[in-house]
């Protein structure tokens, strides 16, 4: 088994993770603190509704193992190939192969894997820690990649915390009722810090081996103590996991493998509580300097917008089942279907070339860690916002009612009805109606079921809301230049604009 | 309770089922076989799961009381007011006020009532009897009158069973490898016919009293068996009801009611077979009229396409909903909160407005019964089609991500994590948590939950999927008329159109 | 040839305008002050420029003469059918005869036929003018009322004048640094007011008789002296006409009759100044009484966006060149085809469901004038600024890029290069090259052309530019019992909302 | 005076095109027979209405000379920098900033500059000779290399033409009853080939000096002779130039700059007749190799359907002028306002980002050429044919009515009604009214006049209409591998798909 990194122990000597199963297995005896259904929950590695979130993270060491030149990346800090997950961007290649890993992992579990989020997250911290030094004098960079240098060595999963309950959001964290409304410094002493506060829908938490929690937004001199960033082991005193509900999370428990559509992979989000969680200096990044709250938040969201290419993936797996459900029915030649599929192909590539050409369009930083282009980022993520909305309800579409009629796999054994099921949802000679059924049950779990919460609700808020990037398309425009262009064409300006 | 009518009996003295309450009494003890999760349903009235859909379909019943005006009708055929799910529409403004019925049944259960099959399929066969007497010197009209007239009386509720498995859909009925492929005439008999097949994502079948079958699709010749329309009791020997899973199906058997979003209400949908089960031929409407069918599926169409109207009510209930979740979260006065909330009332209305034209602008048959206006009502459908995924896909963009990532009920009657839920969910200053909550899981339940089956997937294929009203849309769209009109203003055309 | 009323005599006897060619004589001779190209126009009924939208107009008098029951009406104030553009809807089904003569006379033109304004504003001033009386004590509506009768005998054509220069959006207008930025009371004297300020992008003012002018929008106490509603003759002395260029205005010029595309038919807007123009009492309807200005804006609004169902009759038009080209390729029955000739259909349908659903659902004023559904009509207006572009890029999609690519009809005339262009357009053997030019003609007049100024650009503005439907489809949504009822079905509210 | 190179003498000493107005010469006394509305043109380089074509070409010159980096590259040929026009893309690094370079054209002249046809027709020639001549052992490559260097040297315009009238649709080039329906060597001898038909919609051909002519579509063997791929001089006997008529295109000869909305920039297309035009072997580049026409299609369109890139330049002046506009009135700051601009930039980014990501996705062909990813380039284009429909409709939207019922500039400058106008059209206070009518003019321009033509109707038609990339898109689905991977998930196939 794997041993985490240690702050009190550096470098560490740490066996390391090689494969998904020995990743499962670092999961277990851990003693977290995870609610589900208002039970504490023993062993989170092996609850059967927990599990199939951990299957879709285990995917990624696997495949690093069947595809090394996609899923690993050499490190420089290490000096060997680690997982891509834990590797800084050094160039624009690396976040055009992170893109098609992500995709890539969409397309093998049809979920969120959710290690986007601590990808995101060190990307962000390494050149913001860095630049606060530069500036500063500070200390925070050698720390983060002491950090980044343990984690890579023992290969564990780190995840990225963000989002702050916010309360009232017309008042800045210092000023809320509750400080606990936004994550805190609540005490210091000689050795390190001590947070409290939440952090809300945090992917994959339950599944990561240390988080790294991150202020939520734009901060002010008054809101200090808000303004801080810093790693912690998820088994750390002082941390509550509730995993939230998702659509038809229970079907997995109901026994049988069809009714969850995908019964292997699913993604998973929660609610994190910290109360007076310590945090060693030696983990800390950030602790006061609120400047650099805006920074991290762009950067991280810049990155992380990015990251929502593997939605293709997913659009993949999910035009391929619409197509496998037409050519159930006998249809994939008719006309208008064959449009369909075109269609939620076509959309499915429009965001693809966007989060690549985010990416090669990349830049580096004063850190070295290149940034996708901030513009193309947004203009990705927000396609994203739109565009599975409308391959979910085309998929729907070609795949017919029975989506949502269809009877249950206990039905289906059962001896009396079961053989009624088989003769009536019978599709085209030769095609087997449970395989017919299978397909189906998967567009429901995409479309309307457990993993329609990953591929299309998070779609919209993950890595911020339409408006956030809306925001941030406004600022990236450049509208005076294009007035300007305007002016000129329009026979106004004399002179021609710049950049002419 | 209310006694069923019954052919063998003619006139039937009933007492009238006259309240929800009373009409939930009148569907026990009718030893239905009904499967659910491969067993079968001792007493549907009182399964958790399916007593929602039954609730919904009660609603018809009170709304009848509370606005007789609205929900009732004068019959010609007793003389006296009856529930409008059992009145044929003698003029536009019966249609028009069947229109805001179901918009506001809608509101009032934010599902599907379930009854509106069975209101056009007597609406269908009314005007098709008459036709077919007319033409053939055939009893159906006389018998269909006497059918409806009973079921006026005991006010009960007709369920309409349309959709076939079809099998090979490159095939006709009569060339299938399997003849129950569509459901046929199986056998007969001097006192009448026996029927099997089968009738698929039947809605609220099983909280109905009788059924009328029809055929789902334009025969030949060769298909004459297949021409077939009846009405059977609900509980005929030989027939099976298998009722499908819907997404959060269980979550009302989870306990509490927090979870379901909308506890009280659902819709519902089987398989239903039909085994060698007879009709007496009192109740049989057509039999073997084969050149009627693709009539008989036209007008039902053109109803039930306007039915859709329905989905404008759960518009209304979920526009309301995400401006309730604003308002939770202090933005109700941003910008483009506003902007989403016009946006949805936008595309409600508008398909509000298609029903509606189509109603107003109906016609009289030769029978006497009012049909809606054909292209309009197809436009109708067509919106709904459309309209409603982006409705929802802007419901979840105002209410957050938190609609899919909550703990559950459980989760806050936990006495530890009760208390962090309801202060990290806490909304604007004022709002009680529990209620912010309550209308994230409306929210859930609409968009990606249990009631999302109605108001996306069904409203793509109920009355016929997207492209079965694009062809009648083709059909009706009067080419040459505008080509005509075309070549005119282009000055090839000398002379004027007709109708210049 | 017709004599205009004139308020000095009262009754006028005169002789009425019966057709099309009267009404264009009755154009001649006016000595209007109508500038174009910077020249003031000796006589516009005969400039080659305007004469198709004069051509446009005297279609509203042959089509009463055609299809009275269409384009006529009986009016309770002569005892007479009258020109329907000149008869205040007492009925729903006014307003929805009114609907179909619009979509026809769309049909007829393929333009703007200009006198919906007029219609709207008599429409309005009738239950304004009886409510300020009803108020006031005024002597408004008996004016009003003697002026409708003169028009209605005569049969002439009224146009409106509603939209104010406006200058700075952010000022009302006694705070403007210009009076005359809105249309206000100059001077006046015992025998009427005289007025002063401008009427923006009127359509069809050249073309009309008289004109109403009408506040642009809600005023205070302050603004009392521009809160001013009157009829003028078109040539009463003050009034100057500036015709707005259109896109291919000069096309109608250069000869030929397939250049233009409509040769026979366009629409007119022009900028109308008025300085210190008369007004005697007589044809004053408002004078002061501010707290009316925004009423008559709403009224008057909700007629106007409902009558842009005229856009589907264009819509028809539109469709059927495109249908008309793709036979003239051989393409017609082509599925991709097809699917577009549908869709196109389908928005077209969408609009006209939408205004006729606002014309049945109209309501009486006090007045005894019927005014359509205000939500519905802001609903109709606002689709049509959405799909006419939509329809628009379908339309040039199926037609080809010869559209705009296309020879000149001098080069088809010339003897070297006309044989060639007849040789290389030839389309599907058996079809005309000329025919086929002249649909791509008419498709460039409609969606690039002279007729695209009214099909897209007015249809986005008209009535009022998108915004402003939306700011009254927010103010018509009724949120709260929207919310109430979402409130109730997600458990919280207690109580039932009101109209359950 | 640039001589044009010539294959009779090879290598050619030319005297270089150096800057636009070099390039504007070198069009002057060429003897072209050009057609424009039905005269032959004197001079076309001199003709007010062909000149902005002219200019906007020149611009590519210009911008060679400003900004070398974007617009020249390194020949490999040369050993010299050329114009990036006349550059084979040795990169991915040259696609993306060829795109760069498009884009700034498009800013720069808000109208098509023409040369993107013939850059693309060099590229894809490049490739398919080279595999040609590998395959049969031809001498083809040669002659292009040799006819490449030549025109890089002199640095000339080399227009591409490509789409054939095609006749009948349903028909192959052979079986056409008119052989000329597509372009075909009519004669040959000892010399040369002699080549008869027409290519329609050819943009900027009379502006350019040599043309390469190339096959429409896939051919078989009996279309042998309709397989041919050559260069020619545009003043070559026997071809005759009709140019086409475009929207607004006289504005520019009413007088005046205003009117014409872009005064300076304008594109160009005409119908090229050939009758027996001689093309020397060595400038021969295809010659009854009819297995190659399909790969000459496909590579040109994939290079081509990226060019449209430039639409995003087109797109930023929009943009910026209906900033501008709304500036002018006072109301960039309205928040719908903001919001529909933040619209059009996405949308238009969302283009830049497909095409970008088509470029940086390139692959070498066998030639040393890079190709675009065609799949992407499909894509790109694509939403080509939709994005600046809409950000059309958001630009008149926020500029107003105004945009189509301005008075003409003649008015303006009339003594009487200039100051009226000047009056009347005031926009906020500080703003020029002239400089608004202006903006107004460019927004007209782009949106319903001259300038449309190329950014609307070209967008959908240019480089193949929607439903080509449809059949492009298909065609790269990987349906087969996407339906594995849904059966995979499902939980049907039992192996893995490759390349998981």
């Amino acid at each position: 088994m794997a041993t985490i990194p240690d702050a009190a122990a550096s470098p560490v000597a740490v066996e390391q993770i090689r494969t998904g199963e020995q990743y499962i297995d670092s999961l277990r005896n851990r003693n977290l603190t995870v609610f589900l259904f208002g039970e504490l929950v023993a062993e989170p590695a092996d609850h059967p509704m927990i599990r199939p979130s951990i299957n879709a993270v285990a995917e990624t060491y696997d495949l690093a193992a069947r595809a090394p030149e996609l899923a690993t990346a050499l490190s420089p800090l290490t000096g060997e190939r680690v997982n891509r997950f834990l590797h800084i961007a050094g160039s624009a290649d690396d976040l055009v192969r992170q893109n098609k890993m992500q995709r890539r992992l969409g397309q093998l579990t049809g979920t969120c894997f959710q290690r986007c989020v601590g990808l995101d997250a060190i990307g962000s911290c390494h050149s913001v820690t860095f630049d606060i030094d530069a500036e500063r004098g500070s200390d925070y960079y050698r720390r983060f990649i002491g950090f980044l240098k343990r984690a890579q060595t023992a290969n564990i999963v780190i995840g990225g915390a963000m989002t702050d309950p916010k309360g009232d959001r017309s008042k800045s964290p210092h000023q809320q009722a509750d400080p606990d409304l936004f994550l805190h410094v609540s005490k210091r002493d000689d050795k390190g810090i001590y947070v409290s506060g939440a952090k809300m829908h945090q992917t994959g938490a339950v599944n990561s081996h240390w988080l790294i929690f991150m202020p939520t937004m734009r901060m002010t001199d008054a809101d200090k103590d808000w303004a801080v960033v810093g790693a912690v082991r998820v088994d750390a005193p002082g941390l509550t996991y509730i995993v939230g509900r998702q659509t038809n999370d229970t079907r997995i428990v109901d026994g049988g493998s069809m009714d969850a559509g995908n019964a292997q992979f699913a993604g998973q989000e929660s609610l994190i509580v910290f109360e007076d969680v310590f945090v060693p200096y030696e983990h800390v990044f950030m602790d006061g300097e609120w400047q650099y709250a805006a920074t991290l938040v762009e950067r991280f969201t810049t990155y992380h917008r990015s990251s929502y290419v593997c939605k293709t993936g997913l659009g993949d797996v999910l035009i391929g089942a619409a197509a496998e459900a037409a050519s159930h029915n006998g249809v994939e030649s008719v006309s208008h279907i064959k449009d369909k599929l075109v269609e939620m192909t076509h959309l499915n590539e429009t965001i693809y070339s966007s989060c690549m050409a985010a990416a090669y369009r990349a830049r580096p930083m004063a850190s070295g860690a290149w940034l996708n282009d901030e513009m193309l980022s947004n203009v990705a993520k927000h396609n994203v916002t739109r565009f599975p909305f409308e391959i979910s309800r085309l998929a729907q579409d070609i795949a017919g009612g029975l989506v949502v009629t269809m009877p249950s796999e206990k039905d289906l054994q059962n001896n009396e009805v079961g053989p009624l099921i088989r003769k009536f949802l019978q599709g085209k000679s030769g095609v087997d109606t449970v395989d017919r059924m299978r397909i189906l049950r998967l567009i429901e779990n995409m479309t309307i079921g457990r993993n329609a919460v990953g591929y299309l609700t998070e779609s919209l808020h993950g890595a911020g809301s339409p408006q956030a990037q809306r925001i941030q398309i406004a600022r990236g425009m450049k509208i005076d230049d294009k007035k300007q262009r305007a002016r000129h064409l329009a026979g106004i300006a004399e002179t021609r604009p710049k950049n002419a």
